[in-house]
């Protein structure tokens, strides 16, 4: 029996068998429950049924999916790892920084320590962009689907995954990005059997599809045929998301959007204020770079009190904060975030000018996630727990202190 | 307008007017609503008729008067600050220690930071063991009551203390102790107008006597006065509890006490382990050391699952946890908690073996402290204030950040 490993100031214990814990990329709750009422995702449905053990829990805002990865292979919150969104505004510089460098993160992972004490640790995720961040100063097995048919021994601690899954390579807008994720897990607990693995899918289906609609159902079934081997290995196994997922439309179908720069740029002068919508990233055709969260950076000669009250009048915005406000109620790091937060309702929206976003990639009407109303996800675990504190409020970046403490 | 100070890891901003925190020692909140009720508190009265707002908050887990002062100086909890009561057993040394030494103190005080960026800092304690802890590393004015006629400048920042209040040095077991410091504190106000002020009082009163009882009314009376003043001098007040106070006593008057050493050397032979009341301290005539949290220590040859349960069994008893439960659930330093916390109910305390517990000094039925039962603590302030998240879970060591950042 190992010691204790300390991470970030919470304590996991070493495991007596392995433990998976996977982040179903924008995972509203009713996916699942969906899927196991349509009959299509027998394993979760037992689960449910008293199996395992199941909470809903309170992801990281803003409800992005960087942010929240992070957080779950920290245990910790975004002011303590510095990850808060795809993109800040480097005050100092002047320049918007893209967050996906493993140099801007501030605390080391659970994989890092547990690898670094002696345990066989896997990782894999969907987009690689994720993949530095999460592999940051682990030993062990570390790859993306998006590029799998390019991992060495060097850089990812394996070869030969195309074959080991048995699947081409997927498009990087797909369901099979997701679906070779599973596939490359279970293998991975057949022929390594890893100590701790961490299995992160990308949310192209539900970006597109609803809870409950037969593309949704089709996938949380292959998600489940792939959990319940998993769950046959003797692994725990640990799901939880990044954050939630609704309908960001009209009836129309058109999406609710407010475009928050074309407003503030109205009120008080061109580019006087810069909206930055940290969801953005290189991947957007699915939603458009249109989540429900916002930083607004603010000149020190306009009454930031006076504008947030302004902008909270607007139809459509559900809550807006001043920076320490945010800061301190989100657990976010100061120094990354603007001098006001924007959250929209969860119907809507929020863009920087019309014309600096492109609608063009949305075959379906818009969904997406960034807010408040996308903070509840699943956590659930394949065995009983007994929990002394009934009212605990579970954070998705509890994941593994379920999986490794409670769940033995 | 100075910049922001950052202690702990949380954002003060720089005070425009004095910000002075109360701290009444075991002030369950029905002793306020009862002395408003009974109208000899009618400062408070109008605070909680809406000139103020008034929150019930959490305070820390032992609920014990110095880690919660701890926690609440530092606006962390005893996680960081490392003061989880008044006594921890130090595994390495085999040695039971008493914490009221600053170099036990693992984190800054709000003080500390404050007074070195150049506020004028000001602390006024009932007891001396808590003066330094308090104190430690800030500039200033910082003294007890009990030695307020032992004050030197180099010591103290302050001289002629008991001519300024104009009161004789009262008895360590009174009333008068704790009104001494209302008193200091009204005095310092109208004469040094600190920026940032600290007032914390002795739990005498409320160890002996009811919420609504004619001896506690005169006590809510009195500080209502002295709360009064200040508010008229123009300073935000913010006042909170360590901890609440219930009775521990059948109908008959007699302490409900489980005599847990006793109990475990009955099953598991003599002193095999060991039973420690992190209540116990010097003063112990009104509790006799008697409180709802105990540690346990255990010898690695002992189940301690198997002995947790059998203890969980015991009538009056709320709850047993884990070391790593304990840690994780109250945010308590791992290496100075047992391997089984145990937490007694409502009306019931803690000993060790009965003949170590004088009880010949308490001259009422037993009132006291400890167990989550004594954790819901009020959090009040002189100003109106708007928060954006109704259901923040307030703690008592969010006082300075009421205080400092959201009663402007």
């Amino acid at each position: 029996m190992k010691s204790d490993i300390i991470v970030n100031d919470r304590r996991y214990q070493w495991m007596n068998r392995p433990v998976v814990v996977v982040c179903v990329d924008g995972c509203q709750y009713e996916y699942i429950s969906a899927a196991v009422a349509a009959g299509v995702a027998p394993f979760l449905g037992k689960l449910l049924a008293g199996s395992g053990t199941s909470y809903l829990a309170d992801c990281v805002i803003p409800s992005f999916t960087n942010p929240n990865n992070l957080s779950i292979v920290t245990g910790a919150p975004p002011s303590v790892h510095g990850i808060c969104g795809n993109y800040f505004f480097d005050r100092e510089r002047g320049e918007e920084v893209m967050m996906n460098d493993p140099r801007l993160l501030r605390a080391g992972t659970i994989f890092a320590a547990f690898s670094d004490a002696g345990a066989k640790v896997a990782v894999v995720t969907a987009k690689d962009k994720l993949r530095k961040l999460l592999g940051h100063q682990m030993k062990g097995i570390c790859f993306s689907s998006e590029k799998a048919d390019q991992v060495t021994l060097a850089e990812n601690g394996i070869t030969n995954v195309v074959e080991m899954v048995g699947m081409p390579v997927p498009s990087v807008y797909s369901a099979e990005l997701s679906e070779f994720v599973f596939v490359a897990g279970v293998k991975l607990m057949e022929r390594e059997r890893p100590d701790l693995m961490y299995l992160s899918t990308t949310d192209y289906i539900q970006h597109k599809a609803a809870p409950g609609t037969a593309m949704a159902n089709d996938f949380y079934a292959m998600m489940d045929r792939n959990l319940a081997q998993l769950d046959q290995l003797g692994a725990i196994i640990v799901l939880t998301a990044d954050h939630g997922m609704n309908a960001k439309h009209s009836e129309d179908g058109q999406p609710n959007v407010i475009y928050l720069q074309d407003t503030l740029d109205g009120w008080l002068g061109q580019n006087r204020t810069r909206v930055i919508l940290p969801i953005t990233d290189p991947y957007v055709v699915h939603h458009g770079a249109l989540g429900s969260f916002a930083l607004v950076y603010v000149p020190e000669d306009v009454d930031a009190g006076a504008l947030r009250e302004r902008i909270a009048a607007l139809p459509g915005i559900e809550m807006v904060l001043s920076r320490l406000e945010a800061c301190d109620h989100f657990e976010l790091p100061f120094d990354r975030i603007g001098d006001i937060v924007v959250v929209s309702r969860q119907d809507t929206v929020i863009g920087t000018n019309a014309d600096r976003h492109d609608l063009s990639g949305l075959e379906v009407p818009l969904r997406s996630h960034g807010g408040v109303s996308e903070q509840k996800v699943p956590l659930m675990v394949n065995r009983q727990v007994k929990t002394v504190f009934p009212d605990r409020r579970w954070r998705n970046f509890d994941a593994f202190d379920l999986g490794l403490n409670l769940a033995r």
